[in-house]
């Protein structure tokens, strides 16, 4: 596909703001894709020509990001990389009350971040093939984990 | 909380953008917790009833991310890893004019990221109640650096 | 200048959302400066009087970031520090199917991101002078790579 309008707004449809809190299932220490889960809670993204989806975790030991949805094994890789790169129980550490593995994940939320956005068109998120949405669990016993979704587009009139 | 909705959009209110540039204090090298600072700035956040706040740092040698907003100690931690992991006088910097903090510095920018996205429910920032907007100072002498802060949502009517 | 107003949105004007799907050229690996590639192909950001630019990579081994457009070691400095710590063929890396920079590609596409947000206002992006919008290119032989530009805001009447 060539450059070009990917999905032509309407410019004169309802402008619609959506937001819901919806809750995860818990998940182990790792990287989880979480797509499905999500989209599954979402139902109102088919009322969205073309918009944007901001998903948001309001939690500080725990991260969301988008990497590829087909090789179990790139999740694998990037839970090992994470914890080869930003150990526990490095000397200087200051924040050890809670345990050796939290001051780890404050770092893991904060470099792979704690919310994604991701384009609507024609009431689908505009994910590629073999794109996902991943929930990053840095907590040994994390529990489960919220997340705030805000729509915001225009709407099918 | 279950699933549902977080704030109950009107979707027949008025469409509201702002947008301003603000200056914070002057901060040393560091992690530091600048949520007051910035709300405090930010009184037309009362106009929205659901919205997302998007705020931008127009530099590129500090950053912005969600953390703890509790015990100093992580932010300590967080700058302790970050030069741990992001040295200076890497052997390999050509980068090395600016002095021996600036490239590390564009490093953490990209790594922490220039910008956070909250969402806006009810005239209030959607944090969790032990997270909070963190400014990254990478610089040994940054000076005070400026935001550019836009709002966007449904007002009250 | 002081804290103000950046750009007076209008509050009565025309509210607007427009999508497309743009190709950039190939690139080899490293950091690339594609402000000027995406800009000229955006003239429809003339339109927007206060707004935000999304521009969104359908792709997870490559990022998106923004950084000093100055100085073309920043761009090495940056490449050089993400081998040397994110490297090949870790003893750990279960994908390795893909070719040893594959997974490498991954972890650097999350913790970079595949995203940026730009504000807009009177039609142009609000970046500082010295400020870019760089492509990570992480594989040896990526391609061309696609990007989903995303503008809404409030439109000239």
């Amino acid at each position: 596909m060539a450059d070009g309008l990917l999905s032509a707004p309407l410019n004169e449809g309802l402008m619609m703001w959506f937001q819901k809190q919806v809750q995860l299932r818990p998940y182990h220490r790792g990287f989880h894709l979480v797509t499905t889960e999500i989209t599954e809670k979402l139902p109102e993204l088919k009322n969205y020509k073309t918009g944007l989806c901001h998903i948001f975790l309001p939690h500080t030991s725990a991260s969301l990001t988008l990497n590829e949805n087909a090789d179990p094994n790139v999740r694998h890789d990037m839970e090992a990389f994470s914890n080869h790169y930003i150990p526990e129980n490095e000397e200087y550490f200051l924040h050890v009350i809670e345990g050796s593995d939290d001051m780890p994940a404050h770092i893991k939320s904060s470099l792979f971040g704690a919310d994604v956005m991701i384009p609507i068109a024609d009431g689908w998120l505009v994910l590629a093939i073999w794109q996902g949405i991943w929930l990053g669990e840095h907590r040994d016993c994390g529990g489960s984990r919220h997340l705030i979704i805000t729509l915001q587009g225009e709407g099918y009139t």
